[in-house]
């Protein structure tokens, strides 16, 4: 069975990981054969918002603690992730990956990705190893793999330019649709960047898993 | 378009609502071609557990600002939930049912119920519209329905006892199946009380889903 490591960034898509992308990344990872794995930093979120008002909340809430809540408990701290046991990387979106994986939600193609997160990206990346971006999280492509590489987050125009600015070349693409880099081996797909529903976010993203695992 | 409403309990398989569950429900619901309203109580949960250690965490959390966070913002209070309006129910598993709608997890047949819960709940039930209760969520259906109704919870003894001492007729199942009781109109299915995987729940949230919207 391939063993697939997935990355969350909390749970909540306005300060966490996107839930509904990420229990569909591990219902489409098991379905196409494959386990999962998940994984997130131990550090402490950006912020906690109020997923009604979205207003701040006075709370402080641990990314790891919160990813947890995705994975029933079944997780583990980043640092524990060698890329050498697994067959291939997932990363679900959210605002989560923009605020507390990096902070491009504040800084765009200048933002800094957490260490951690980079050395695991760049490990996969290094040893040739498939990888899935999807949503928001491809903003973080360009920063691990050489110039030149190919995403998408769908359709948004500051995000493209960011993308671009970083290095990378951004290719616009529709919900149902995935982005293959084949030199670099990474995928990417829009999800709640473009998807209006459930249904929608999961049309690309099965596409994007059933990829993935193909070539884990 | 069928209109199912969609009660939550927190977001959090140990203090709110069975993520993956609450997902996957709404997933088959717009696959069935029904819309999702996503409605929760709007008071204090339970508590809050750190869902890595199981441990209690100091903190205070509201269980219809939590649910929000599953239901991307898109989520009423459940006063403002009128039966009239929707085709179906459906509630979604996970401790918050036992913890926060009611007070299952502590006190079994002698739990009691949050009143607005009990309102809506019994409402559907009056107008003789379907309704689905999965996971651990079918503990409530003796509190709501007649004398005699039939549910499952799967196979645990200690629930089973509590449902059939409220005054239901337990039917032990496989996670794959659905329990109907065609004289009250309602389903439910193990999902997590059984379930070993996520493929696993969704093999009986489907089939619930579908059979639940046909009959709204």
């Amino acid at each position: 069975m391939k063993k697939v490591a997935v990355i969350l960034s909390g749970s909540g898509v306005f300060d966490g990981a996107e839930i509904h992308e990420a229990v569909l990344c591990l219902l489409a990872l098991e379905q196409n054969g494959a386990s999962w794995h998940c994984f997130a930093p131990d550090i402490p979120q950006h912020h906690v918002l109020n997923h009604i008002t979205g207003e701040e909340m006075d709370q402080t809430r641990n990314v790891l603690v919160e990813s947890a809540r995705i994975a029933r408990g079944n997780i583990q701290d980043i640092t524990q992730l060698n890329a050498e046991e697994y067959d291939a990387l997932l990363l679900p979106g959210g605002f989560g990956v923009a605020k507390n994986l990096s902070d491009f939600a504040f800084k765009g193609a200048n933002c800094s990705i957490n260490p951690n997160v980079t050395t695991v990206c760049k490990r996969f990346a290094e040893l040739g190893k498939p990888a899935g971006y999807v949503c928001i999280a491809p903003a973080l492509i360009p920063f691990i793999y050489d110039g030149g590489v190919k995403g998408t987050i769908g359709q948004d125009a500051d995000t493209e330019s960011a993308f671009n600015a970083a290095g990378g070349e951004h290719v616009r693409c529709q919900v149902d649709q995935v982005v293959y880099d084949e030199r670099h081996n990474v995928f990417s797909t829009p999800a709640y960047m473009l998807a209006q529903s459930i249904s929608e976010a999961a049309s690309g993203i099965n596409k994007l898993v059933a990829q993935l695992v193909a070539k884990a």
